[in-house]
């Protein structure tokens, strides 16, 4: 249950300014399929648009890091910053770049690795070594 | 500062189990530097142990996931923990293993985005879409 | 699924302690309806009561930021901390004190930028300026 | 101590693309100083572009949130997710955009408020209930 | 719904390093029942038993702190780090070790005082005590 | 630094509201040392009765918990929120209590597995066993 409506096709047929965005968004995707995520931040068409182009800028483009990797990455984050929405859609996401199950496996384990030695390090207050300053 | 004591190398000289993790820590990293986080977690020989020995089986052993996707996938985690010491030593790590700038400036890129994302979906509550179901 | 009972109203009439504090938050909120947060706290009459009173004290009292602001801001910390339930009842409450679909679409990129801010901020670790010092 | 290097003045002069950005905060804040968070993003001038467009559309711009509520709904956020920085920047913001120290004490109590109750759901795990539900 | 199987008895049959695992699970607890979590960790067996064995070098083993506190104290964690699943389960273990509605009605009371706290200390950065510094 | 004034001694002499608190906390620990929480708290006399008054209904009466116990899950859950000050000043708290160097390596052992097992289990968004479930 969303805290805000959820604009359906119908919809968003009538707002030129929505409707450009899941255009590109299923002309870039090469899919039919919008998900839920742009249909709740089509309330508000210029934060739509912001978000869209930004996640093109930023996830789409080729760039130094492959697209499988990104994926990963975004599911690192969204995993400690506990979105369940967002670890689905991007473990989808990760999956349609070709990501296995040993490599699904490897990714959960060294995600829970981080949150471990993370916590380890934050309950003992662990001083920085100077020897990992960036110069 | 940490909550707990860091042992120096005369101390973890006379702790057996202790030397035993820091020499296993110093041929494995073909280094004598040993961080930190080990002079801490020494105070307890039996964790130090456990947590190095998962520690060289997730980030160290040869697998699915290259090295530098593994550091940069513990940065990510480390960045939403907000753990500032795992976010320097991973940053050392990612760079000793070849992580360029651009890399770098992407992976922070991703990981920003990922916050904002994370932030949109939850204040939303958007619903999963039964796309992302796993069959 | 709750991991305590929720207690309702029979029940509560038999519990003195309990008894009163719904009375006041029926009479403080001008509405019949007791939220399913108060009726698990009720398995605690003492902190049921430490809890509702610091409510009316913080949230309900006039002061010098306004009723919907307040709401907004508890919006703010909820979906950081991503407590579905809180997110929930806060918007509701945001919406009964007259939040509008434009300020309501505003809080939620708000809260989004400063989720991307904060991870950017986090993962680069900016230090401080000076000029941000308090004096 | 930052993961990435802080460009300063003489630096940003030979970037075009980042010299742009930097006179556009200038002109838009109408003071010289440029804070560090945009010294380390500008190692990625688009991503500088991309981050500053976004908090001038949603910061910057007149709407239907008050300048000073969204820089407390800033630090609400930032306070939740940890980030200092942010902490410091925003709450210099909001006292340049007139929050007196009455507010700023209610605020604290807001977030520490929202802080409880948010840990008090998620321990009890308190089920929604249905008059939450948006229609 | 899950991002990975949960694996079966039946399958687990088949797989003779989840079957070990398993058995010493069921063995440890004195039970038959295995819950999602090792069925979902079963899809990579050497992860599932690093952390089995690590599970139970630090919860199962008696040791300096007892049993329930140790309960307590992983429903803490769990609670602050947002983990739906891992508050239900260990709330169960808790009850499971003689945890009394007493008991848990201050445990939760300590978590939502923490997590106010930890948010008020926030806000303001208060800044360390020397007197808290360890010698 | 904070972003709000730490009261001194001789200031908080001339705000009753504010000593009454200051000498109650001296009383109740028997200590003249006031930490500089509550020396931030005092900008908002109200809110710093508030928060001590819960503190010590929490804290400080003896109850079903014990106060080494108390201090432990404060901990805790200040570890997985990242409170620096808190667990700095709750780690001196709980060895003023008798915490031995054994019960804080234990302790930290126990954060860190949870702190695991909380992305494991969100990282492959493990459902509920009906098992879990409270009558």
């Amino acid at each position: 249950m969303a805290t805000t409506r959820l604009l359906g096709d119908a919809e968003v047929e009538k707002i030129p300014a929505v409707k450009a965005v899941f255009d590109d968004i299923r002309a870039t995707r090469k899919s039919d399929f919008v998900n839920n995520f742009w249909r709740g931040l089509a309330n508000d068409p210029a934060a739509l648009k912001r978000v869209w182009e930004q996640l093109k800028a930023v996830m789409v483009v080729d760039s130094a890091i492959d697209p499988l990797t990104k994926e990963m990455i975004y599911i690192a984050v969204s995993t400690a910053n506990g979105c369940s929405y967002c670890i689905h859609s991007h473990t989808a996401a990760a999956r349609a770049k070709g990501m296995t199950d040993a490599q699904h496996g490897e990714l959960v384990s060294i995600i829970g690795l981080a949150g471990q030695t993370n916590h380890l390090v934050t309950a003992m207050q662990i001083p920085l070594d100077p020897q990992f300053e960036v110069k």
